[in-house]
């Protein structure tokens, strides 16, 4: 099958990292899958993705335990950890949670690291259908520079898409429909920058499409070449533009850069990530700030909007980050902002317009055909904007606007527009 | 002016470096024009392009005379050596050439250097409509590494943009079409093989945009860095992808990787370049080959029309290298195809479609909406290949061979190609 | 005590690798000792050194077995492999290996990896003297690029010194006289080539200072950075200067380069090494060449003069790196030049006088004042060289060469010698 | 004759850098020079040394004027501007002002720049000696990173040897007895920090020796690469082992890394050099501090001290860089404490014993045998130090304080001293 089927919009759901870390578990993720059912799934909202080390049991912020023991089957698999994901004991797996998922009428996603546990090779555990254990396929200088627990593959040896092979067909089993592979993107965190895993990527493409079923692959870290972009076209569904996205306005501030140099390649099937949306409140297991569990995003208003508007025009994958149980209403209207999503979601061409030091102007083209535009202050104070509508073609519209959902009339030659410090407008114009 | 609409397709059109180098003269441009008139009008070829060094006496070859004295005006300005374009005396600069070229229906380009003379820096002579001097808008430790004609210009001082309009305002009244700039993009030879001067990119951009005249704006040499990618097409019509490419079979290969790095790029007024064709008669200025002037070009037949077929499905703009008024019928059968011409010039969405070690396989739409399909065989060695129709969508297509310019009937479901060592060909499928 | 007292001249001995590699066993270390003191005992040589990997019982080549099993103590601490020394049984360790040794009146020699097994750390064992265990003080992303066994350790945490010390403690109460750490010098393995584990070095240097008995300590491998200097006089004896020396005559002529920019940092207690003597019977482990076991020097026998000659007047140390019980005579001659040893042992100043492209001069002055001088051909091809006597500040001299062994009478102003291709000679000047 | 009979001792002078820039002129050389025979020459004081851009008629301060017109004979040989050297006019160049100098019992020394004057290569001047003319000798693409004035010399060019020695020539005629050879030492502003051009170095040492006029060749920039030492120590008599050095803490500290790197290196004319010492009046071209021309060191009186011993007990060269007309008595007490430059003049051996984040501790062999050691306090406040003396082999000794200038009795085990911040003491120790 084409693995662009699977994501022929960019994906939109919840990531369980901005809120939870290391340590998310089963009550959390089916929480969020409820809220999301009942408050998002008609918005387009679909998928809830466990991430990092659901395999360690003793995990209970965002920090990884150093060589800590890790629950494994005995094929060198890793496993959920029962204590955290009850439900799982038995050998059940995630397939109880992905029941539960599925039962709301949504999808289940989880996060693997590239390669083979450590504790698997230094066992000399089997490999499930291949003669050759784990010892024989581990690459054994090829590590994640930030997590202790996997040695990477060598797919030169007998046994290494066996055992790529082995990890996805468990995954089906359990009803997976998305996979966040990590340590297998470019990352800032390695000497040489590089994307230095593309055998692995290659591995793991074919495993998915062994599996027989359908899944959406999305690599991390970032931020990836764009020399590579053909590669990660050819592989992938997802690849992270960024190293990791947080709450900070230089982060922000920099994804126009990002997003510059990577609109080329968004096409159906093939999403450049901007990486979760640290909205509402993050980092749960931090019971030192606030004085309660957890924080607010640190995100103004206007730079949430921003960041939902240049992920929307970019079209970029859309992952809450936040715990969504906690949604203020505020929050919940960024996610359920019908006219954004819909740009997001079925727009196409989206494109960089203008780039100054003081502002950025994006243009795409909408389903039905009219030009949407976005309207980015870069400064850190209330700025006005006039906008020629000659940069999009046109001499006069209908605009509408569509953080205030209110049409604004017929505008001729210039659209005038006040933002916010960092603030962001976004508009269609209708004829 | 939008800057995309005095190239809305490939520009198409001979340039006089490959067969002439640093040396050509007035007879050799005006006689490849004539046989342009004659010959390749009617197939879209419009440009005569004189290249580097023309205002220079003593070129008789490829190489660089170091630090020699070039023809220059009051205003720091570089104009035509008299020797070698006797109608430019009396101050008509290129006007007369450009004139008896336009009269053939063709358009005139010329190269130019990034910067300022250095002897002009060094007598520190005047900038036209600024007090400025030389000396004073040059970038002392900004210099070409492999030409001593120029310092950069510091575009940060007063008289630097002055200076470039003063230039684009003689080019257009001499009525020139098109600029090659050098020295200006990317290039291996930079240490840092960055590129380095996007503000003299700028500069003259608005010089351009301020002359009142139309133009071509090209950059040298290459390879360009994907990542600058946006800035370029904000600024360029074209730019190199690649360092110098000649007749050698390894820089055709390694074409395909670098056209896999920049066909999201390619769109109306944006081409990304893949640099003369070195066909035909070339290196006009050897005597020492061949026992008589140049030597044809080492590509074979198989090869050239793979260079022919990859820059157009790719869309790269087309400028013959060889001495045309030497064409032999087979060379120039290759700048007559009108169907692969069309592909170049009217096709959209060229890309990729697989790539492996010994073979490739790109598609493009044509402008009647039909899909051209071209195979690349990389091997060393005649070879056949079996084509699956449903990478391209269909089950069963009629099939044209744009090479052969024959129908080959209804093929269903797959096609074979017998293609030679190195060889290329390409079809439209119909239905 | 000062830690340059135990080598007051460059150690002289014999290391296991280049004949046994990774797979050296007590009979080979016996059967080379009892050697030693038969034949060279009496020429200074003195340490039997046992290189890397003595504590895997499955080593059987050059190679290193990855992941596989190491002998371990309860402490994290790796002991002998019974199999392959059936004398450490019992917890004995190579105590009784350094008796029969000591016995000898040789001394005796190990080598070790920095940092602490992977298997302590995957099991977490306990680290003598602390409550810290071997996960707590390991540092998960400092690994050797060539070698499975060890991960660094983090010489911040709690019981980091104290495993050091607990290690140097257990050699000492072996009888160890010598210890050689690997990956720890710099290394163009790694990909910064730096120097990158100063603490390490500073630990081992304390633990050794407080284990009560002197030891040798050299650092592998290299080559080591010259801008380290300092740092390694303060705490090593002796550390490589090259990456691994093998009989190819690049390599050798290389050491030319090497020895100029290191000859400054020669003195007591601190010996820039130039690696093991690949002289007579090597590679022992190797049963497919020769039709039979190991192979015989590459090296011309000028070229091995060459080589003896230039560790000697740069004093380098000396470590005989064949099989010495299949010594030839030629061999046997080499380790036994008592004029040219006494040059390695107790000459000083060694600088280089002149390099040039087809020769090399090196000079230093004997314990009894007398000026030496080495004379290097570099050529390809036998050559006459002319020194002229004043390079050395001589008008004339009586001459003798130590390699013949003979006195050449009064030689003025310039003598002439004849060279083999990469041959070398010796002369002491008289008066 | 050995070009390190020179500078058998390290030079010690006044450079006219720190207080006059590139604007020194006849006058100011003049009065320092008498000063300097008057107060400074009976302690050892010989070298006035005019800095860089004397053939410069418009400098006027620290900065370069780029691509200025520079004073230049027809040899294409840089002379005095006249308007700055009086003397020098009728071609006299700077024989006048040397022969003044050496009047005095002095020494007197130049800058020049690397290379050959771009104006030289645009004018295609002569060169002496040689049919070649600039523009033939000239490296087109080596240029200064910060000084516009010069090209690179092609040493393989016919010309470019006898370019060199006809600068020599003319120098000797001068009477010049020391030549700052800049832009030919490593440097931070290079993109590749290297040692760019050994070749010019070994044109110039050619050029010296074949003058028949001795001259101490100092190389600028740095730092130097330690890698390179050999080549250095066997052509030029100084070197830069820094950066250009000023009144800077933190460039001071710096310097005891430095010295750790190159003190092996220090011999009988061959001298890493410190760089100038900043004392006294300073930067007299700045009008705009202190209400008056110039300013005072910004070193505290402690740290003065600190800098003097460390110069003296690592053997650097020394050059006052103060307007030494200006001196206070404080100043004038740095320059004349005759022990302290004894040590500096005459000591060997100069090594560092410890070196901590809060102290260092140097030791030397005084010319009569005793030790010296210096201790150096690295704190910013004041801090007692207990040196043991058996770092120094000695159990008692008789102290003498080289800057109290007083006998401290016999010390028994440890000295104990108080140090201001950042300040040093140094002592000899008696039996």
């Amino acid at each position: 099958m084409d693995k662009n089927l699977c994501a022929q919009t960019p994906p939109m759901g919840w990531n369980s990292w901005d809120c939870y870390g290391a340590s998310v578990n089963e009550e959390q993720l089916l929480a969020n899958a409820r809220y999301m059912a009942e408050n998002l799934k008609e918005y387009g909202w679909e998928y809830i993705v466990c991430d990092i080390q659901w395999s360690e049991p003793k995990a209970v912020s965002q920090a990884y335990n150093q060589f800590t023991e890790l629950c494994m089957d005995e094929f060198s698999r890793l496993i959920p950890a029962e204590n955290r994901f009850p439900s799982s004991a038995e050998g059940k797996g995630f397939r109880p949670i992905a029941d539960e998922i599925h039962a709301m009428g949504l999808k289940f996603g989880i996060h693997i690291m590239r390669g083979i546990p450590r504790q698997a090779v230094h066992r000399n555990t089997a490999i499930k259908g291949s003669s050759a254990t784990a010892r024989q396929i581990a690459k054994p200088y090829s590590i994640c520079p930030w997590n202790t627990d996997m040695y990477g593959v060598d797919c030169n040896r007998d046994g290494a898409q066996e055992y790529y092979n082995s990890l996805f067909e468990l995954y089906a089993s359990w009803g997976v429909d998305y996979v966040k592979v990590d340590d297998i993107g470019a990352s800032n965190f390695n000497p040489s920058r590089s994307y230095n895993a593309p055998d692995e990527v290659e591995a793991i493409r074919r495993a998915i499409d062994n599996c027989g079923r359908p899944m959406v692959l999305s690599l991390s870290p970032g931020p990836a070449d764009v020399n590579c972009a053909f590669h990660l076209t050819q592989n992938a569904n997802m690849w992270r533009i960024t190293d990791d996205f947080w709450d900070i306005w230089d982060l922000l501030l920099d994804m126009f850069d990002r997003c510059e140099k990577w609109y080329k390649f968004v096409s159906e099937g093939c999403w450049p990530d901007c990486d979760m949306l640290p909205l509402g409140r993050l980092c749960m297991f931090d019971k030192t700030e606030n004085g309660a569990a957890g924080r607010n995003t640190r995100f103004t208003k206007a730079e949430q909007k921003t960041m939902m508007t240049l992920w929307s025009v970019f079209r970029s994958p859309l992952m809450m980050g936040g715990e969504m149980t906690l949604n203020d209403e505020f929050t919940l209207s960024l996610l359920t902002n019908r006219e954004l999503l819909e740009i997001n979601q079925h727009s196409h061409g989206g494109h960089p317009v203008l780039r100054e030091k003081d502002y950025a102007i994006w243009a795409c083209t909408c389903a039905d055909g009219r030009t949407a535009a976005a309207v980015f202050n870069l400064k850190d104070e209330t700025a006005d904007f006039s906008v020629d509508l000659s940069l999009f073609g046109l001499e006069k519209a209908i605009v509408r606007d569509l953080w205030e959902h209110r049409n604004m009339g017929t505008v001729e030659k210039q659209l005038t527009v006040t933002l916010e410090a960092h603030g962001a407008a976004i508009f269609v114009f209708g004829e």
